[in-house]
């Protein structure tokens, strides 16, 4: 969460009138996403009745060669119904535009708050929103890579240095490595693949009650296992932040949810368990190497990778939560 | 700017249920306000078309027993027609509420923008309508002293250090001593006096064009010198924000503006330069001693105290710019 970028009022009127939207009304720099600067931004409107819109500038993070495919599946889900912010072309027709020396996008509004206590039926709405998702997004023609896959995993254990997960905590070095070593091997190469959004966490669910207004922030999404996305959703949604309780009434209402408008094929469901170790493996290799890689008074809040060793073992001991 | 607390959605719900204003329907954190944390929240509004507003909690600086002046304030001015906004008080007709052991505050939304290079026009207006406030307040019956005052002055710089000052710079700790012993022995005492917002910079007056739409942030709100709140005006205003650059047409402007509404008496007036070298003084004492008592890689920005000092040596050596 932060601003890290100044913009002034001058600035931000110029900009958004390059865009098809009323004169600017309000900007307020907004504590949301974590690599990217963002304004809650009010105009007159077309017809002068005001509208709203998130203004989002990548810092160096998010890659610029990158953000038409993160901008086009949102403007193609956003198409096929999917509760996903739209993008606002300028009056050329760009989904993005340069200030200062950075692309910035103006982004769709949309109501919602991000739950942090999820219900049963919060958590089967996210389920079929998700699975909404996988099947809006078959017809989408771009094509990205996950670079934190297994392969990624694996570059971030590295990166933490020798002896930098054990400094974290005595046993987590030797969990990892066992639990990479297996999932390298074992890592399914034929379950179907499709968009994953890959960071399907609370804060990126904006909920109305029981009801799924919007999901955001796109910027992980890529092509790969479409269970795998299930399986981080389902690690995202199924604990308290840290680890240590499992809901099973929210796994179950979850994957229920997603069931009903996806069917999991059987060597999807059979693949859970070890999808979900990866989902685990995922969070914590990249917390781990952030952890090791922020000094510990900085800006930015270190989020806990035990939170994510804690799903490991989990779901390495308790493979039966998705039988 | 900061949201220093966090907020689940589930307890913004239900404080949201205190206020006759609709059910919660967007709640984002916003980087405004260098003292609280700072909501902007959309409810369903009290007949379903919408209603935006800013949820404040007050945090550990500033004194909850200070807190009914503060929004007494807002809403003295909001009644009689300044661009102020108003608290919603709760069913129970309260003002502030207690959310998680803190003060919390919902305040009107106002549109507008800050402009961070002020034109002659906005100049003129934001003197207007800070002329309004002095005129608006003379009736409002609450009381509180400024804790900012010469004497407070003399407490920061006191704690500097004895060396403290000049480690900011070498020569900063003579101008300091010189002018403190003389703004103390020639403070005026007779001036009128009346409310003063007594923090009127840019950030916290909110235009479009050259409208004022929003004076916000009344939390260095009391009692004072009327026309020492137009010299912080005048200091926050008519320089850069390094204040090596004065904007004589700005100047002219603010004060032209504000005469327009309230003239000023010929005490007070032959009393601006004097009174300018102290608003000088009261930034520069309060950053002096935030810039020494702050690490410099704390989460906060540090403000540079010389650009305080370099306002402060041009209102000595420039006395005429008053006349």
């Amino acid at each position: 969460m932060a601003v890290y970028t100044h913009l002034g009022a001058e600035q931000l009127a110029a900009l958004i009138a390059e865009f098809d939207v009323g004169a600017l009304r309000s900007a307020k720099g907004i504590a949301e996403g974590v690599q990217n600067s963002n304004w809650l931004i009010e105009t007159a409107g077309r017809d002068g009745s005001g509208a709203r819109f998130i203004l989002t500038m990548y810092e160096e993070r998010t890659e610029v060669r990158e953000l038409p495919f993160f901008l086009g599946l949102m403007d193609h889900l956003s198409a096929r119904g999917c509760p996903v912010p739209a993008t606002i072309h300028d009056r050329a027709g760009a989904s993005f535009r340069q200030l200062d020396g950075k692309a910035v996008a103006l982004i769709e509004f949309l109501s919602g708050v991000s739950v942090s206590e999820p219900t049963v039926g919060q958590a089967r709405a996210v389920g079929e929103a998700l699975a909404r998702l996988h099947l809006a997004s078959l017809d989408f023609p771009m094509v990205r890579t996950n670079d934190l896959g297994p392969a990624g995993w694996r570059r971030l254990v590295d990166g933490c240095g020798a002896d930098g997960l054990d400094r974290i905590d005595p046993a987590l070095g030797a969990l990892v490595t066992r639990e990479l070593d297996d999932l390298e091997a074992h890592w399914p190469a034929d379950l179907p693949r499709s968009v994953i959004h890959a960071d399907l966490f609370p804060d990126n669910v904006l909920m109305l009650g029981d009801r799924v207004c919007g999901l955001i922030d796109f910027y992980f999404a890529c092509i790969d296992l479409t269970a795998y996305d299930l399986a981080v959703t389902h690690a995202a949604w199924c604990f308290d932040a840290t680890g240590r309780h499992f809901a099973p009434e929210l796994s179950a209402a979850l994957i229920g949810g997603y069931e009903t408008v996806r069917p999991l094929s059987a060597a999807e469901r059979a693949a859970l368990p070890l999808l979900a170790r990866g989902a685990a493996m995922r969070f914590l290799s990249s917390r781990a190497y952030d952890w090791l890689h922020t000094p510990a008074d900085a800006f930015v809040t270190r989020k806990d990778p035990l939170a994510f060793a804690r799903r490991l073992t989990f779901y390495r001991d308790q493979p039966g939560v998705f039988a």
